[in-house]
């Protein structure tokens, strides 16, 4: 396969609601410095891709508003990378809009797509995976899926039956699950048979239109009216016309979950979702007592096991706080028990209640 | 007596740490609205004088790094009318600063001294103990200070033991005492002896100058070479030179336990010291969960008996949150236990161990 036959959709529109107030929805949390290290997650999503997919082949996927963030943090990266959705419609209008949209600038265009928001441990081994999972769509007709070697009982993410092996790195899916209670996640990882669902998928960008004609045609309808102005400068006109009507649902739902050629590739390159506090709290480093402090000025005194974020050049001073996420952002702050994080979005829906958008 | 022999002095030079970092050392408690009702502690302290000293009587005594701070919360003070410490050393030189400061400019005057950062919540009657209080001691050589009746067995204050009763409202002093244990603080409240020592004092330009004269000896000699500069425009170069080497010691101290002639008015008006953040909690109105949220936009859930206080329009969300301090400054949060905020001074010089004076 050519290199330049190789695309990436990063999906980077999300608000990031459940990292509430760190993530705000003029800023969400793959524009941050989430980790700590001089760069936002979506900058680290591209860096990781370097050398594997061009830059000139790396699409962004993002709300109209995010526009100017993304120019801002990714100079290299063109006006005509950027597809701008008009509205929110969840992955299936997005990824398929990507495909018709990459199918006309290169139809033996091999995508895959990427969330922004996902941190990666080891990048070397996440590049031979991707290279492995291009070279397999290059060969077989699949729409293919990163199932992640579980290590613990996680509940916080959707899970992966393994069907047949097709060899030692590729299998058929049996079938996607969702988000199992402690209980369920246990007979998984001792079964050896449920990977964890990363949301990175490979397709050929007429492989997943072939799929979504099949399954969704729903969907496929929307873009049919549209495939003359794909790739040129009427694309966008077209898109703020029709997208709206669009059907709002996911990838996974609308199409993975019903197709039959859909294939799992089994990876291990210390993958997490940075979904929640929870899921940044069990990645960071920690000090004796348990507590992370990322990227914060803190003082903590008979505090354990919190974990601390702030923005700027704050100082947090704490004693007797055990278990908590103290978030400080701007105009907001946020303490709550680490144990409850999941309520967080019902918190910002409150807030968004009592004093509309000011503090989203 | 005469309206223009009544002075107040009022002591706003302290720096409030136990407020920390809600009072900060470039912004005192004194100077913050800190309940809420559009004027600082030291705006109501004057306003609360209003009647009964004259506007031009009134003496601000505090540190020269807060003159700002006073002229623009007083615009109606006179540059004369602040006296402007060079250094801090304790309440006992700056009350004599004061007297010899005020017996230069009208030998007949009757002195009020009030601290800046208490809270009185009936000011007729407070009002009325002050005009008693002039009264008193125009007719008697006495050293007066105010007693509070207590309504509860409080460790946080000192007590004064009643003496032989002068009359209705006038007692002669048999001890002061420092705080007490909870234990003695009841015993204290039942034996109907004792009262809380309020820090203010009145006493006649003459009394407290004999006073000091008499039983601190050391102090007067500070003043003894400036006498002649009093009330003029040298007299601050003298304080400059003189000041720093002033022993170091209270009024209380040095004076009020001494003096043969002190007496009580016993008082009622709604007192109370503004020392901590229990304090502030007490006083406060409290919502159904018992938390205060002084001040601030608050949505707190399953979060009970805290006392909140932010600065700005800050949002604070909180949820399994109970009995806690959390105050929010600027580049500051605190985040303590109720019950540890005598540890707040602690953690105050531990952060100045640390950062120095940055977040002070």
């Amino acid at each position: 396969m050519k290199n330049s036959d190789r695309f990436c959709v990063i999906m980077c529109g999300g608000v990031g609601s459940r990292f509430w107030p760190y993530s705000r929805a003029s800023k969400p949390k793959q524009f941050i410095d989430f980790l700590g290290t001089g760069q936002s997650l979506l900058q680290l999503t591209v860096e990781r891709l370097q050398g594997v997919v061009p830059d000139e082949n790396i699409i962004l996927l993002t709300n109209e508003q995010y526009a100017g963030l993304i120019k801002e943090q990714l100079p290299q990266i063109s006006d005509a990378q950027i597809l701008l959705e008009p509205a929110r419609r969840n992955t299936a209008p997005c990824n398929a809009w990507a495909a018709y949209h990459i199918r006309a600038l290169n139809p033996n265009a091999k995508i895959m797509v990427a969330p922004s928001d996902h941190l990666i441990l080891r990048r070397e081994e996440f590049q031979k995976s991707v290279i492995k999972a291009f070279d397999f769509i290059e060969h077989n007709d699949a729409l293919l899926t990163f199932g992640v070697k579980p290590n613990r009982p996680e509940t916080g993410y959707g899970y992966i039956q393994l069907g047949e092996a097709i060899d030692d790195d590729f299998s058929r899916v049996k079938t996607f699950t969702e988000k199992p209670n402690l209980e369920l996640a246990k007979v998984f990882l001792e079964s050896g048979e449920f990977y964890w669902n990363s949301g990175m998928f490979f397709w050929t960008a007429q492989s997943i239109i072939n799929a979504i004609t099949a399954v969704a045609p729903e969907v496929a309808a929307c873009f049919e009216g549209g495939l003359d102005v794909m790739g040129t400068a009427e694309e966008q006109a077209f898109i703020n016309t029709m997208y709206p009507s669009c059907p709002n649902i996911s990838i996974d739902y609308a199409v993975m979950e019903k197709a039959p050629n859909v294939c799992v590739e089994r990876v291990d390159f210390g993958w997490t979702d940075l979904g929640t506090w929870g899921s940044l709290y069990d990645v960071s480093p920690k000090n004796r007592d348990g507590n992370v402090t990322q990227n914060s000025k803190t003082m903590l005194f008979d505090s354990h096991n919190n974990v601390v974020a702030v923005k700027g050049d704050k100082l947090i001073v704490a004693s007797g706080l055990n278990d908590y996420i103290v978030a400080d952002a701007d105009d907001v702050l946020l303490i709550v028990p680490r144990a409850d994080e999941q309520k967080i979005r019902n918190y910002v829906n409150d807030v968004k209640m009592t004093f509309g958008d000011k503090y989203l």
